[in-house]
């Protein structure tokens, strides 16, 4: 099954399907249709679902009975952009398979979506190929498989309502994380959120900074001020009601993720960074899978062109991301930091502030029967118990998918965690291939 | 005399010579061979000088008397950019003349340099041919039209110091500025100062604000807490040592500064701002002549384009403008700055400082008696009571004059005050004009 695997990667990871550059929309519809032949050569039935303006999204069902359960496995078979200059060993598009014996994992595939996610959503198709040719199979399987997920596709809400009777199914399985270590995971949780953009405009036009500098507001100086207060000595948000609803971590949890943070220095050396700034007291799995943060992502205010422009800046603009967890409501979040904003903002300043789609938090319940026995299997398949991952990330389809059609989703990683996704010489690790293919097979099994 | 200095005016704006666009380089030499024409009619030995990087600056000279006094006239021919579209009334390079009986200058020219320099420099020029035709002139006149105002000429130090001796003059003087109301003004000082480009790296690359949010230093945030803190809330510099040497103000000066302050309202209406932010107690005239200021020109950080990424910003950069006072010296000024953000910034940031040249202040001494003449002058021509005036600009020229040819300039300012140089519709007030050419005539005059 393996060798088959291999063949197919290469062929899948050889299509350059980048969905941030439109010029490679051509590439989109290929790697559509070639998952198209795959799925239906298994006796998939297949249909192509279109939104207004994403790639074509192929759907694949295969009922074995009509009886049965029926799992729903989600996947993208969409990339992001990678040039050899960007730095790879090899051309990112064609798959090499490299050995360190260094490393945890001995040998690795590399490639462009090799893990993110063409990799992740070929081992259940091949798993569930061969299931089907030897009659195995245990519930009727159906395959979303989109190729906007790398952009945030707009069009999952309308698609998903519209396709509801299509996609319903019992249970959803989306593999495209990666797992601790050795160690395999299940994702318990996923931040929820929204980003927003905060303007404030001190002045009609930019003023010379000779001539009026000093004695007129300057927005970027306002904004920095806004910025700047949002944070106190010990990294906690400052705006009022900001964690309310943050459940506290449980003893349980919170020495799990102790022991995972230890003394802190491979989450640095993994980041780049030189510190971690969590809360007081808190470490980097808790604050990151557990807690709710305002990130600035973006500043813009004033001349940031070559050479220098003496001027007050009239306008100063902040982008921020914000991520809340499970019970919070994005929506109450957003109102409580608009509020902050307007009492903080000097009346001076003329504020205005928009925000993108609020993503609610997910939750999973790790107790709940078809989440153990996932547990059970990846104990048996990896040999190491597994651990459950609160993750900082969302993944926007996963409330849709509850909101819409009320179905939980099981995150089952399988990558491996120094697969540099959306880096350079992306790479899944061999070894970790088998063990998906494994547990995989076990799972869909009879 | 005025209706052959609106011959030639109009003939002088229609040249688009822009010096912020490379594409306007041959109408640069076009203006400058006008200039050379019309100065050698009038009997000027003329001359091109040229830099490096600058486009050709127009030097001529009149010699009356070895033994007479020289005076050296500093000006431009280069403009700001502009085209109909932003919101001209007419061609900006085409010269109309309006008349608004609204305004208190009933009369007025429009177009591109009307005021800035063209329309100052000219009046010299028409004033002193007139006074050579009648043999009149009373000093031997050099003038220097040079092309690159509006870039910060970085050839300037090094012209000057090459052309020392053909510079060389008893008085430097410069119209290029506008006068308060219709009261003749007389600028007494320049801010000097530097722009500075503080940065700070907070990780090796951009970090995902999901998977790292809350846990990591985020750059955007730490420099926003620098630009921040370089205020109080009385809107004074914070830095230790940031106003030493800064002079009290005299009440003279205090008391004509309050009466030009009144209750502020015309400096926000014509600034466009809700409010003055000056130091607590202090008036716009005091805060903008005599005080020194910090005012960030520009931040760069994280993603600013279309939509949102979500990334934990690693590098942030402050673009600082910094104005200082004399006898302060924008060297030690500097240091001070770069000693208070480098004991500002957190362990984790790493920080990187860079600077442009440093422009010192000036500051004439207005009861030297060239100065004094030119008061007594001033208040014949126009019948108001001359004003002194503190400017916040800085004209780099002023300093490199006094420092490599030892001369003090006289700054005539010839301009209405509502001329809206660098904006649409830049205008030239008739009335003021022909002050001026009286101004220039009664000045250069035996």
């Amino acid at each position: 099954m393996f060798e088959k695997y291999k063949k197919l990667l290469t062929q899948y990871v050889a299509f350059k399907s980048i969905s941030t550059d439109e010029a490679y929309k051509p590439e989109m519809l290929k790697t559509a249709n070639w998952l198209m032949e795959l799925l239906g050569s298994f006796g998939f039935k297949t249909k192509l679902l279109k939104g207004k303006f994403c790639n074509p999204i192929v759907f694949a069902e295969y009922v074995v009975n009509s009886k049965f359960e029926t799992v729903l496995i989600y996947g993208h078979y969409d990339v992001q952009p990678a040039e050899k200059v960007d730095g790879w060993g090899s051309d990112p598009f064609k798959l090499v398979e490299i050995g360190n014996q260094k490393s945890k994992f001995k040998n690795k595939f590399i490639a462009r979506g090799v893990v993110d996610n063409k990799g992740q959503n070929l081992i259940h198709i091949v798993a569930i190929g061969e299931l089907i040719k030897q009659g195995k199979l245990k519930y009727n399987v159906k395959f979303m498989i989109e190729g906007n997920e790398e952009t945030a596709n707009p069009d999952i809400p309308q698609i998903v309502t519209k396709n509801k009777k299509l996609l319903q199914s019992d249970y959803i399985m989306i593999s495209d994380g990666e797992i601790h270590g050795t160690s395999p995971t299940i994702e318990a949780s996923l931040r929820g959120g929204f980003s927003m953009t905060v303007t404030y405009i001190t002045g009609k036009t930019n003023l010379h900074s000779g001539l009026f500098g000093g004695a007129i507001p300057n927005a970027a100086h306002e904004l920095t001020k806004l910025v700047a207060s949002l944070y106190d000595k010990n990294n906690r948000v400052v705006i009022p009601g900001f964690y309310d609803g943050v459940i506290n971590v449980d003893s349980l949890t919170k020495n799990i993720h102790k022991k995972l943070h230890g003394n802190g220095k491979h989450i640095t050396k993994l980041a780049g960074v030189q510190v971690l700034c969590t809360e007081k007291g808190c470490d980097f799995y808790t604050q990151t899978g557990l807690r709710p943060t305002i990130q600035a992502t973006g500043i813009k205010t004033g001349y940031i062109g070559d050479g220098y422009a003496n001027i007050v800046p009239a306008m100063a603009e902040a982008r921020l991301n914000v991520r809340v967890v499970s019970p919070q409501n994005p929506a109450k979040v957003f109102e409580l930091i608009k509020k902050y904003i307007k009492i903080h903002a000097p009346k001076h300043v003329s504020v205005s502030i928009t925000h993108t789609e609020f993503n609610q938090p997910i939750l999973v319940d790790i107790n709940n029967p078809k989440v153990k026995e996932v547990r059970g299997l990846l104990k048996k398949v990896y040999k190491k118990e597994p651990l459950v991952k609160y993750v900082g990330g969302s993944i926007p389809i996963v409330a849709d998918f509850k909101k819409l059609l009320g179905v939980e989703t099981l995150l089952v990683s399988l990558g491996n965690d120094d697969c540099n996704m959306h880096g350079i010489d992306e790479n899944f690790s061999v070894d970790l291939i088998k063990k998906g293919l494994d547990f995989s097979t076990q799972f869909f099994s009879k």
